[in-house]
């Protein structure tokens, strides 16, 4: 079996902070969430952070700068929002995730960039039905999207598998590697699960940090299940 | 969310034993393998330790005599296996395990008895495709089975979902309750998330027996990883 990969999510930080976070021994990769630092710090202070991605021996990042409308905590203009990924990306940033309606100018500007990118689709409303589900994978994947990911809120327990099987779908059928799981109480387990079935990997709540979404996981809760079932 | 069962599986155990397995603290269901028991103890000794279900206050117990063709110990005539079922019904086992071969007749006569039937079928080898997985549950389904078990060994991780899905299918298109996951290493996380997709019981190894089927957690394992992912 693949290392099974944790993204821990870095919402806020003190500046002093960040270097370990970037190399935190529990994890194998850092989801830096921007639009939460910017919400803490101010724009001025999150850009000014970015610097710590010169940090030697670092975990490889994920930039993430969520707007309002997509469940983040960004309010500004688009044109604004990705300015500070641009800047992410001109610091060292290894991976953008751009969600799935971004414009095409904005998407081409990272395409020529040294970065790889994840296009994201979230829904925290519901689980859409699974024809649903394959037209948004595939519509990620044809942006040209290193990895797709879509996370959905699961109302009932077999949500999970509609979510999951997209992970199958994605590799058989678009070569693409899909990063798939339900949102909320109910789809807790699906965290876990999807990278057991192939998704390059699964983010987790950090020890000091808040949790990025409903039903998000600790780092040590996953790693200590992973250590059950495997 | 319901109640999650777990049943443990009994393989062998001294009289003084029993009563300790029938009221284990840390299972709501018991799977007493008759063939284990008879091929560790022979079938009169089984016989007589099946006087332990009259134990008070003791869990239900699911009474399987599984045959070598479908994985078991029993290496004896077909009538001698069911005759050893019906001893088990006798004396107060609550449950039933038939394989989905079993003939009309014993079928029959398991119906009119008081006890719940549980139809299963196991392969070892493969997960087959999910249309022929429908059949299978139809079949089972439609002999009058109380829950229907489908057990397979999971070749790839996606066997998983192939699997589980038929919990669903059986709830909403047969109404009813199947208990499915996959065998082997890979399919682990299926045994917990079957119950989460609303099987009825998973199967756990208790301490002090050796496991009933490949990749089976034991007790402890299910229970911690249950409480990390709710």
């Amino acid at each position: 079996m693949e290392k099974l990969s944790i993204c821990g999510c870095l919402l806020n930080a003190s500046m002093a902070e960040l270097p370990r976070y970037l190399k935190h021994p529990r994890i194998d990769l850092l989801e830096w969430r921007l639009d939460s630092f910017i919400h803490n710090n101010g724009q001025r202070n999150a850009i000014q952070a970015l610097h710590t991605l010169s940090t030697f021996d670092r975990h490889p990042v994920v930039a993430t700068n969520r707007p309002k409308r997509e469940g983040g905590f960004f309010a500004g203009a688009e044109e604004e929002r990705i300015s500070v990924l641009q800047k992410a990306v001109e610091y060292g940033a290894d991976w953008i995730d751009l969600e799935d309606d971004v414009h095409d100018d904005h998407l081409e500007w990272f395409q020529t960039a040294d970065v790889r990118i994840l296009i994201s689709h979230h829904d925290f409303g519901k689980t859409p039905e699974r024809v649903t589900l394959q037209r948004l994978v595939e519509n990620m994947a044809k942006k040209g999207a290193n990895v797709v990911k879509i996370a959905t809120l699961a109302q009932y327990p077999e949500d999970n598998l509609k979510i999951l099987d997209l992970i199958t779908f994605g590799k058989k059928k678009l070569a693409v590697d899909v990063i798939a799981f339900c949102m909320g109480p109910l789809g807790r387990w699906s965290r876990l699960a999807c990278v057991l079935l192939g998704s390059p990997w699964t983010y987790a709540q950090l020890a000091g940090q808040t949790s990025a979404a409903p039903g998000q996981l600790t780092v040590e809760e996953l790693r200590a299940a992973l250590e059950l079932i495997l």
